[in-house]
């Protein structure tokens, strides 16, 4: 059995990295007591907290944690009808956080993971190797078998070519899940007891035009490069669907950093997930996603964004065209988000106007 | 530091899957000692050896092993004038082997490359995992984050497509190498110290659409599947070139995989690779390939089948075709390997007659 670091404390002594330039964003119903085994490593950091459902109720937060706590009523207030687009009771409400942040990275978690033991039995910094991913260039054009060409220990292997190894920039850091893995409800169903025990020693980056399912449990990313993207879309509350929040973001992201020559890294760090969630409220919340996914991946897969399209806003808006003109047929609902994607970007760039006109004006 | 396994003999009561339907090539220009150690994992199956180099000098194999050996006389008298597309004084001879082979799979390895131990000192068993790697599907449409869904205590994370759950046959296993990495030569000359002791304890298939750098020092391979595409080109005596014939045949195997709709598998096993071959020898044979790759990769990554190319067959000639075309503008030496490539195909049929007539009977 996998089980959860339970003593951190004496992994206090880490350089917290890039203190002033990360906001770490949760989202939650609950008190933050998970927050006491993450003490050491996200102390130095501030904190985004979005809280979902009933904003009279009070989220306790362990004391000596830098943060700022945004409800429903503060969310409305501060996006007026713009609002609509964040989405109520779905963890989907946490990208409100990425849009408040004033950071250049955005590291995001959910509040039942837990730090995870490497196989020596260390306690595994996750938001230490977050940023080394973020920091370190991607090499989406071609495939090295060792992995990350940049880890201590590893290079390059005979036949890269030569002309691709300084890389690009990486733009977002997806980490992984030790014990519950993220499986949808039919999965859940099917192996109620599968644990993921298999701790793989690796990060890479996901080759140009290859999708993947981005989870966000447990992702980083670079807010000034990617951020614009990160719209976790309509969920929950009102909604047909849930729980494709995060691959919503992801396919949309995916698109855009490949079309925008930036990287997208999968492995490390893992997190210890403490919870499954409801496999049969999954299947209720999961079910049209499952068979609309179907459709939505191969329109992703076949998604072309004109030259044109130079920044993460001109990018996004031009995919929210195309859902509107191509996923509309699939429901109803795909016009709507297509609309709500829109209110994202209008409500991104009220709220960072600097870097709205530095990038239409530098680009364009 | 990391070590071979040094006692395997304990490991002797593994059950020898595929047994009569597996050869494995060896090329060398030495007595096979290091097949002692592989003693209780190989000689359940049987071996071809391609003796490169002088055919008067005696190939010492252990006692006990079943094998046939083939040095360049033999070669000569078996093709004949169409020998000429085998490579001499060149590790990419063993192709010859590939050819000669009457079975389904084929396991290739070099002579330096010994028993690596796993994480827990355990003798890994590379040749049981290729052939797990090639009895179980890919996936090469959409990523899974976690790695191989087919392995024990993996599956498809939430937001993989259900259509895609069966992915498709598997044609290639790529094994990596612990202790010595596979580095290019101006690679080795900057870091002549670096080991790899990272064991990474993942399997994954390599997008559709991704190239990669196919290492042919651990690898696998179905046969009826892809054989005629492993073609390791014109190396060595009398060629501009060496250290490019892997290299060359993993870049035709891709392209023709995603066309076929075949997976390749890259990551476990992992063998213990013991001498780093001489940097500066290397640089001599790699130098052109150094900056031809940088044209090459392009051709490849740009290349396109037509839907006529049905069999693997079809496919190469069809890339022969376009080798002349686009390559030998860079060198008149791509207008010689263009002619080799058909020169292979030809003698390919010829020594498998059958497999050429089903072939082109069941799927034209």
């Amino acid at each position: 059995m996998v089980e959860p670091a339970t003593d951190t404390r004496s992994a206090s002594k880490v350089v917290p990295l890039l203190k002033d330039e990360l906001d770490i964003v949760i989202p939650t119903i609950r008190n933050l007591d998970f927050l006491e085994m993450w003490r050491p490593f996200f102390e130095p950091y501030h904190l985004i907290i979005v809280q979902d459902g009933d904003p009279s109720k009070t989220i306790k937060v362990p004391e000596g944690f830098d943060y700022e706590l945004y409800n429903r009523n503060d969310i409305n207030k501060i996006l007026g009808p713009k609002a609509s687009c964040i989405s109520f009771k779905d963890s989907a409400c946490r990208c409100f956080g990425y849009m408040v942040s004033k950071k250049k990275y955005i590291f995001t978690i959910d509040d039942d993971c837990f730090v995870a033991k490497d196989p020596a039995g260390k306690p595994v910094n996750a938001l230490d190797q977050h940023i080394k991913n973020l920091l370190s260039p991607s090499t989406p054009f071609f495939f090295n078998t060792l992995y990350d060409p940049f880890r201590d220990g590893a290079d390059f292997v005979r036949g890269y070519p030569f002309s691709l190894r300084e890389g690009v920039p990486t733009a977002v850091s997806h980490g992984l899940w030790l014990n519950i893995p993220d499986y949808d409800a039919p999965t859940q169903l099917v192996k109620p007891l599968e644990r993921n025990t298999r701790f793989v020693d690796a990060v890479m980056t996901i080759p140009k035009g290859t999708l993947f399912p981005m989870c966000g449990m447990n992702l980083a990313f670079d807010r000034e490069l990617i951020g614009p993207a990160m719209y976790f879309g309509l969920m929950g509350d009102g909604q047909p669907i849930g729980r494709y929040d995060d691959m919503w973001a992801g396919w949309c992201t995916k698109v855009i950093c490949d079309h925008l020559g930036l990287g997208v890294k999968t492995g490390l760090p893992y997190i210890y997930h403490s919870k499954a969630s409801n496999p049969f409220v999954n299947l209720r919340k999961e079910y049209k996603g499952i068979f609309w996914q179907e459709e939505i991946i191969p329109f992703f897969q076949a998604a072309v964004l004109p030259k044109e399209c130079t920044t993460v806003q001109k990018c996004y808006i031009e995919l929210s065209k195309q859902v509107k003109e191509k996923l509309s047929k699939v429901d109803p609902y795909f016009d709507k988000l297509a609309d709500a994607m829109v209110t994202w970007i209008e409500a991104w760039d009220e709220l960072n106007p600097s870097g709205a006109a530095a990038k239409s004006n530098g680009k364009a």
